[in-house]
């Protein structure tokens, strides 16, 4: 077959909704993270308690993904931060198009970053760019610490990967080696930033608040 | 709009391939089952325990569904069980093709039933019938008590569902609702079979082996 020359990518429709997304936000200075797990790992929790302490620093709105429901928007309210609810009806994932119109509801002035909460899944979403600086992986100890080597798209795409519930771990209630998660995330990912948090208890949470709010800063 | 006669539903091939195997499983009276979960609910510990317990009882054999790694199919040859390990290679779901390709290749006249263990994801593979009697649902308690409002098509498509990790429930580790859990599953899907389990102190298990093996007795 002879040479053929491509000179310009061809995005995909989502891809196209991505860049706008992504241009749209850098050009009002806001960062944006888009925050993908499995149901039930605490992504939620750890949005709660993340705006509520660090509500003096940095003004964070949510972009709450869900197949069904508005009960997740419903608990980030209660924080008083401003949260747009997206049902997916059905499908797997977020789409950059989802989000396009979403951005359109928050009132972005009064905030420094959006943080975008994924529709449960370890797979699909990962495939899915939606304008983000980043993806944020949640992974709870009670999901096993095997899940990078079997999942690993999610956790080489991610900058940050937050090990929740370690409250159970401390009490051995549940079997967990969080060395081996620390090796493997960082065999699919040099640079991955790893914070064992609970976002029941609080443990571990400081650094993680460090670590967002200098990425605002890094942007002022 | 004039009236339009249907007189055949046209399958998808996906479908047709479910038939395939559907018809194929009938024919040498092999019962089936497909178990969907979120990533670390327990399935494999579950598969595990229940070959196992029931070896005297019911021959299982085991197609395993893995985005990457054969770590699942391992722990089930180690029970001496035959075990088919598919790898979907980055997609969400196992698909019926792949089911057929697996069937093949298991022994199944040395067999009473085949357990497939989907891709760890609660949405995607709840959509994509497989050939399978029936549907069923993991859910941990690590994971909350509100995943069948948020995830509703599994629990709705569901035979039988399985709240695992008990344990974790009796010391009060983790906060978890299970009436409210039993309620919306039902609302969902009036005669869905609840079991609350451990598949790690065999805790319930009980209940769920004698359902299990009714589906054979019911069949031969």
């Amino acid at each position: 077959m002879g040479k053929i020359d491509v000179g310009k990518k061809i995005l995909s429709a989502n891809e196209t909704y991505a860049l706008k997304n992504s241009q749209f936000l850098t050009a009002r200075g806001k960062r944006c993270f888009n925050i993908i797990s499995s149901p039930g790992s605490g992504k939620t929790t750890i949005l709660v308690r993340t705006i509520t302490d660090l509500s003096a620093k940095v003004r964070i709105g949510v972009i709450e993904g869900d197949v069904q429901t508005d009960i997740d928007a419903e608990r980030i309210r209660a924080t008083n931060a401003p949260a747009i609810q997206i049902n997916t009806e059905g499908a797997c994932h977020l789409s950059a198009a989802q989000v396009n119109t979403a951005l359109d509801k928050l009132p972005l002035d009064a905030l420094d970053m959006v943080l975008i909460e994924n529709v449960g899944n370890l797979v699909c979403p990962s495939a899915f760019e939606l304008g983000e600086d980043g993806k944020i992986v949640v992974l709870s100890v009670a999901e096993g610490d095997d899940k990078p080597v079997k999942y690993p798209a999610i956790f080489a795409r991610s900058k940050a990967l937050l090990v929740n519930k370690m409250d159970l771990l401390a009490g051995s209630h549940v079997e967990f080696d969080l060395e081996r998660v620390k090796v493997d995330a960082r065999r699919l990912n040099k640079g991955i930033e790893i914070f064992p948090v609970s976002a029941k208890t609080g443990e571990g949470m400081q650094n993680w608040y460090d670590w967002l709010t200098n990425q605002v800063v890094s942007r002022r």
